[in-house]
Order: structure tokens, then sequence, then C-alpha cells
């Protein structure tokens, strides 16, 4: 079977490389010409919206999946009619537009920040005194990576801010003063069942992820699953599906979806039985899931930028290194780490280590 | 760095599984069409002696690997004077003759079962006299998966053997009332650093390899360990390296070495911290080796002839599936899986269930 996968980047290459041992090879979307899933499976080169290319892979794959969200709704309209597209077609819809999304959750009963739309400057004024300050002002789609977001803590910031982001769709989201940010990974199959992840603890640095830690047995574990099941089974979704979420106290808050594998499910590759990767193959070509129960504990750091020497990294023996290919530059995800140990202590111990190595 | 591998199969294609992720890139020579390894880099499709494929892999590679030990000769001489093969020529030509690699476990007082050489009708007539029977006559080359063995029962088999395997260099070998058969998967790096995996506990079918287990903390593992350095630093290895052994009581005879990894360490990728391919790769590019640790306990289930269908397979939620991506044929092997649980009774447990469903 051949899986059609709309990007080439480090998400698709995890794909193909969990993939090619249950059979599957890969065909990519993507127009740079170095996209670093490239040497794993066919790649065609183009933009997201190029017809030639769209017609090539929906010809050729016999599924597809993809690796982000931004992706033109034409695009996906002309993929759907012609072969599965998994998640499907209003997952992607959701989940690419904060207003639809935050939404959804207020639907689905899963508490969230306060949201308002900001479609002006009055009505930045408006949501600023209705929500308060301290808030977010993020734009309704194309965010990632912190990129089309900016803090507003005082009044005197409104004009700064809305000259920096306004002009599109946007929401002003209150600041939620979270003790932890966490994620759940959950998968959900083509006959209905789901499986989740033990609990990603992440921590990040100048809005990128920095760090995810595997949180086998977390008390919010049963409260994560329940905020996740809901969407994945209104959305009749299927693959995996990372929900971020603040933890302020004992309550959980939802942040974002994402409808495709995650960066804070890296950790799964070594930390889980079966990785989010392999279990999102599954789900989108009609196989069984996977276990997703824990392997020990597990730590992910991320490189951003370069990745160190290998050479250095791996004096480590237990470091599990996995570099993306791609060429160096500031504020890109370039590689990760993952290191696995049987408890608490053993890997915040290797965590250390490892961390004064990089 | 590009590695060039001699042999595209299942071996070449689990090296590259594991090596992409460390940012290497692969190149396969292989006459095949359909080498199993092919998708996961670049194939030059020739015989292993095609001289305009040789150049090109000793233009295109950095370093040079292989899977398999019946590569002639000349070829590996004409890529070792253009760049580093490991591991080494000597390893090869010691491992592709029964005789030397015998000579050279008696030499270093690794114990064997008795062995003589047979160039002739009267010379394997003086063979079983000296040796006794039962015995086993070896072709001294060429042989893998039991091919170009016959075992002799009584004198009145001579004849009917001879016809079979006589008229190139042979081995007679004394049989082995074996207890049990393992083998140690070994490595050294280019430090000459050395690690060695929990034994593989190993049972045959039809002279191929069944089913593999990992034994960690298995009392053998010291003298297996003994066994397996030796001829490791003898040939200043770099690599890994199996060793098969035979037990009887507490005494271990070497069977066989493979200059490779090998299939009784497939277990690796899901059994212990860092695979055999991995520390294989680790070891010829330079890098520190990972850790050999084992990650719970592991077993392997060849596929031999056909896989079975996917969906079956992985109904059991813990099962790791491996699909080589060849043709079905009778006795070849067309794909594997592991299963992985925290102890003995577990994976027993699983293994069961597993056998149940192929």
């Amino acid at each position: 079977m051949i899986v059609g996968i709309v990007g080439g980047g480090q998400l698709a290459r995890m794909l193909a490389l969990a993939g090619h041992p249950l059979g599957l090879r890969f065909i990519f979307l993507d127009p740079a010409p170095d996209a670093c899933a490239a040497p794993l499976g066919e790649h065609l080169q183009g933009e997201f919206d190029n017809r030639r290319c769209l017609e090539q892979l929906a010809e050729k794959a016999d599924v597809i999946t993809y690796e982000f969200e931004n992706i033109p709704e034409q695009s996906i309209a002309f993929l759907s009619e012609r072969l599965p597209v998994y998640p499907g077609a209003e997952a992607l819809a959701v989940a690419r537009d904060r207003l639809r999304e935050k939404s959804l959750f207020r639907t689905l009963g899963i508490p969230t920040a306060p949201f308002a739309t900001v479609d002006s400057r009055e009505e930045l004024e408006r949501a600023a005194v209705e929500i308060g300050l301290p808030a977010v002002l993020k734009t309704r789609t194309l965010g990632y990576d912190g990129k089309g977001q900016a803090v507003l803590r005082q009044p005197g910031d409104l004009d700064e801010v809305w000259e920096r982001v306004g002009g599109v769709p946007l929401l002003l989201e209150g600041f939620v003063p979270f003790e932890r940010e966490i994620s759940i990974i959950a998968a959900r199959g083509r006959d209905g069942r789901t499986a989740f992840y033990p609990l990603s603890e992440n921590t990040h640095r100048d809005g990128i992820l920095h760090l995810s830690l595997s949180r086998p047995g977390d008390p919010l574990q049963p409260e994560a699953e329940a905020c996740a099941q809901r969407p994945l089974d209104a959305l009749d979704y299927m693959g995996v599906m990372a929900l971020e979420l603040f933890q302020i106290g004992d309550t959980l808050l939802a942040n974002e979806m994402a409808p495709r594998v995650h960066n804070s499910g890296h950790w799964t590759i070594e930390g889980a039985e079966i990785s989010q990767f392999e279990n999102h193959l599954r789900a989108v070509t009609g196989l069984p899931l996977g276990s997703t129960e824990a392997v020990g504990r597990a730590a992910m750091l991320n490189f951003i930028g370069t990745v160190p020497e290998a050479a250095r990294v791996l004096s480590e023996p237990a470091v599990h290194l996995h570099v993306y290919g791609k060429a160096p530059r500031a504020g890109r995800k370039v590689g990760h780490a993952t290191l696995r140990a049987k408890d608490e202590e053993a890997i915040q111990g290797q965590l250390g280590k490892l961390l004064a190595l990089v």
C-alpha cells in the first residue's frame, strides 16, 4: 500500500521510517527540493496547490495523510474526492482555525481560556475589556511555534500589537497562568477504537518546544483522556491527534489540537510500545491500533537551529539520536534526542548528562 | 555520510532504517531489480563483481559494509583499495570459509566440534573414521540457512552424501548433541571498545532460524562473551559480529561466526537499548557504540515463505511487525515479528498468542 503524505518534513520522514517495516511505501508532496523525507519515498516537488502534483499524488497513493494543518482547503477537497484522506477534511478545517477549534472545545464541554474573535481594531478594544489583560492575540490560521502571536499586557500595548498582527482574522485569548504545559497524544482507528499515550509534559523556549517528558501514571491522565476523547468521536477522527493542555491546579484547559503526529510525541518511538508514527499509519491504513503503553520513562530534547556533533551526543551510550537531514537555520527544528530509563530518577540523571553535552 | 552496502536484502534494509535517524544515507549494490532495501537509498543494480558498479559504489560511498559474507574476494579487494571497508577483508575471508573460521577458533582456544577437511572421497572416508559418526559434511564456502550441508549417520551414507555435496572443498564436523543453540551478537568500535548483547536462544526449523529469545542474565553470558571477544580482537574487527554457539551442559562450542548483523539479533530493535543495526553503523562510521542493555525480554519469530496478513498479526497490540517487501517464495525469509515484555512469563504468554495467530 502506498501512503501519500502532504508535506515532506521531519514528521513525514519519521512516519516513513515507522511505515516501511509495515510494508508501506510513501509518496510526499513538498515544494522544497531538499525535503527531508524524500530519501524514504517518492518526492513530488511542487506547491501544495499544484494541480498536476495533486493529480499525481491522487493517482499513485492509496490513502492520503498530512504532516501539517496549513494545507489549502481546495487541495484537501480535490484529494478527498478521489481517495480517502485521514484525518478527514472536517478535522483539518477545525484544527487549522483557532476559532473553530476553540468553539468545538466549548461545544463539547472542554474547558478553555476565555476567547473572543477580533476582526477589527474596535473589536480588539472590546475583546480586551471583555476578557481582561493580560491576553494573547493570535491569528486564527497559519500560526505555529509561537508565530502569529502577541501578548497584550496593558491597554497601551493595543496599538503596537494591532500594528504587528492585525489585518487578518484574529482571536484574543485570556492569558493562562499555567503551572504545567502538557499534551496528550491520542489515536483513533478506522473501527472507532481509541488509544491514548501517557501524558507528555512540555517545556517551550521562545515559543518552540524544547523538552518533553513522558508522564506515565500522571494523576491528570484520566481527565486529559476525557478531553481528547470528545473531539475524536465528534469528528469521527482517524489517525493520531495531539491535544495541548494547560494545567492550573487540578484543572486542564484545552489550548489547541493538532490533527497529526506531534513533536511532543516523539518520545513514543523509544518510550512507548508502538510509536505515534506507527499508530498513525495503522489508523489511516485500517490496521488495528498498537499498544500505547509506556516503556519506562522517556525524555525528548529538541535540537533547534543546528544538531550538535553526533559523536559528542552519542558519547552517552543510551542516547537515541534523530537527525532530520535538514539544513541548519535559526529557529528550525533539525533533530532531537530521546532518552529512556526505568524510573524518574534514572531519566533525570541521564537528561542532566545530555544537557551538559549539548 | 554515505554508507555503501554490498547487498540490498533485508539486513541492508534494516541497517538503512536504523541509519537514517543518525543522518546517514545509503547506496546498495545488488543484482536484484526488486532488492528490498532499494526504497531506502540509491540502488546500483549489478552483480557483486560488476566493475562499473563497484567503481560507482567506491566513488559515491564514504565507507563500505556488507550484509552477507559470500562476496567475491576481488570485489572486496577492489573496494578496500579505494575506501574503508568494515568489517575488514580478513574478517570476511575467515567467516566465508568454514575451515579458516574453525581454525581461528582453535588457534584462539575457543572450543569447537572436532573437524577435518575433506577434498576427496578418500578423505571423507578417513575423516569419518577420525571424527566418528554421526557427523555433518559442509561446504567450506557459500553455505547458509542449512544449505550445502548433509548429515552422515552411518557408514552406508557416505556414497549418497558425497554424491550430493562432494566435488567442492568440504569440512566434516562431529555432530554435536546440543541442548541449546545460542548466539551472541557483539559489536566492536573503531576505538577497539567492545559491547555484547544479552544471549539469543535460537530454534531452527528445516535449517532456518525460526525463533530467537533474548536471554538477559543467562548464566552462560560471560563465557559466550569471552568466546566472542577473542576473534573480535584478533581480527581488529569493526562492526557487529554474530557468534553461533552450541551448549552441551555448561560447555559452549563455537559453531560459526557471521561478520555482520544477524537474524538472531533482530530482537535487539525492540529488546535492546540500541539495536544491532544502529551499533553496526555506529562502529563502521566511527561513532561511539550505544548501549546493548536489554529492554525487558524479547522474542522474535521469523516469517518464512510468506508474511501472514498484517491485520491478523497486529490484532495482538504489542506485536512489532517487520515486513521486508520481498516477493513470497518457499524457504525465503520475508519478515519477522518481535514481542517485548517485562518478564519471562509475560513474553511466553504473548508468544503463545502470536503463534496461535500465524
